[in-house]
């Protein structure tokens, strides 16, 4: 039996150390996570495409790797979590060769470590086709309990961190999953409602809106544009870029107002914070421009703009 | 913005019902699951590709569906675990359009449903390239401890479930995951090893013998010989097919001798189970032909027959 793929777990196994949650990891049937401080389990999973969510080899392995665990940790962290172990699953194209899939894992294990979580387990395969990896991300809520879409409540402060726009030009590689933000989040707020922009802000506010069942009011003058954004080639506005890029991987949440003036005096990491907004009691969800200029904001946002 | 994808996602979730131990299921960043009874969690992960493990149109996409998630509680059966939640993603080629997505996922869902286990979310991707689904699986275990490949012990009888062997004419696609009768096995005997026959019942012995630091005798006379190895085309004997084949899916697992005895007593379920041969102090795998015949049994596995 020729299983090239042993060889590549056995090295994969020999830079993991299983260490909590993990007290099973790879190399059986299923991976054993135990539990100790919490009851609760977050779950998140993504799949990203050669083609879709990358090109090769405009991206290098590395970059792969860490994007396809990044996204996911971006999740938990969205739910006001922190990961705490992941799961890679690969199709490897196999004329890349056992580097490409050494260097992609490298990635992926550089940025676990990076952020201390465990590689507990996986599938690795190869064929014909395009590079595909799934990883699915597992963590633990950080405050009692987890932050979903659905708590906005009227008069909340709507928040992001970071600034918006223009990923496309390597960001959506390279972004930092906001699992520190996340948690200084928790421990200095009471946090309504939570969610990691994928899909662009105006279409992942709606999420949160929706979920809500709430409105919102936008400052256009207040959104955090990023110098991507801004240097963006196109017709679109940096306003535009900001508003439906997709990929930016910051968080946008809500608070109370009372809340988010005390946040906005005790922030003191690197990742900015900006208020952008408000929530409203009505449906519906605006963008302001001046005093008199308003206009409605639609769910904009990213469609594979990679195709 | 036009994402079709989200029609599908609902279509997915009119077809769920959250419930234990899903707090938080499909539609948000995460899942939330909770642990009542147990501590312990097992995560079971596979991806299954177009072209490597299944044909299309020769499998319809409700089986090819059906096995993503199959493998996957087959895994967590292997461990002495129940499945419990399932996270399903997808890279569908664009041209099959949604009734062969959402045929697909009526394959997951219909299993899923079969054993009690509740989809709790996933990524649902198109792309210009073949089919992919990775399905996640989460369970925990069904006795005080999760049975891995390390324990088998000298003298342990082997025992595997149904019979072995030409799946590739179909079984691959419609085996039943041997979830019920890892149940009924934690709770009759102290198993000590076990695993699932994914690459092929020696290669998967091998596994355990590798993981425990033993060997075996097998007793050929005692394998249990599927009627498809036994008309399967090519130059392979039934013996070796039901030997090197993968996807069985059957379970393999060891107990002691004094159990081994009153488990072949006791046993009542539908599906047969059948004593092959016997754990060894000393290292290296054997089978027996006759009292004087042996021979040494390499780990012969399935090598992506599909490709």
């Amino acid at each position: 039996m020729d299983r090239p793929e042993f060889a590549l777990i056995d090295w994969i196994r020999s830079r993991v150390v299983d260490r909590d949650p993990v007290v099973v990891g790879i190399g059986d049937d299923a991976a054993v996570l135990r539990s100790h401080a919490s009851r609760d389990w977050l779950v998140a999973t993504d799949m990203i495409m050669e083609g879709v969510d990358f090109r090769l080899p405009d991206a290098s392995p590395e970059l792969v790797g860490r994007k396809a665990l990044a996204v996911n940790l971006s999740d938990i962290a969205a739910m006001g979590g922190r990961p705490t172990a992941a799961f890679v699953s690969v199709a490897l194209p196999i004329d890349r060769g056992v580097e490409f899939a050494k260097a992609l894992h490298a990635g992926v294990l550089d940025l676990a470590d990076q952020f201390d979580v465990v590689i507990a387990g996986g599938d690795t395969n190869s064929w014909r086709g395009p590079l595909v990896i799934n990883i699915t991300a597992v963590g633990e809520p950080l405050g009692s309990r987890s932050i979903t879409r659905q708590g906005a409540l009227p008069e909340d402060w709507i928040f992001v961190t970071g600034s918006l726009g223009g990923s496309l030009a390597g960001r959506h590689l390279t972004f930092e999953p906001r699992v520190r933000e996340a948690k200084s989040l928790v421990e200095l707020v009471d946090l309504h409602a939570m969610i990691d922009i994928s899909d662009g802000l105006a279409a992942d506010l709606h999420h949160i809106l929706d979920g809500s069942g709430r409105g919102a009011i936008i400052e256009a003058s207040a959104i955090p544009i990023s110098e991507a954004a801004r240097t963006a080639p196109g017709p679109l506005t940096a306003l535009q870029h900001a508003l439906a890029d997709g990929e930016d991987f910051e968080l946008i949440f809500t608070v109370s107002a009372e809340e988010g003036r005390q946040l906005l005096m005790r922030w003191n990491d690197a990742t900015p914070i900006t208020c952008i907004g408000r929530i409203t009691a009505e449906p519906g969800c605006w963008i302001r421009y001046d005093a008199e200029t308003r206009e409605p904001l639609p769910p904009l946002g990213w469609t594979h703009a990679l195709k």
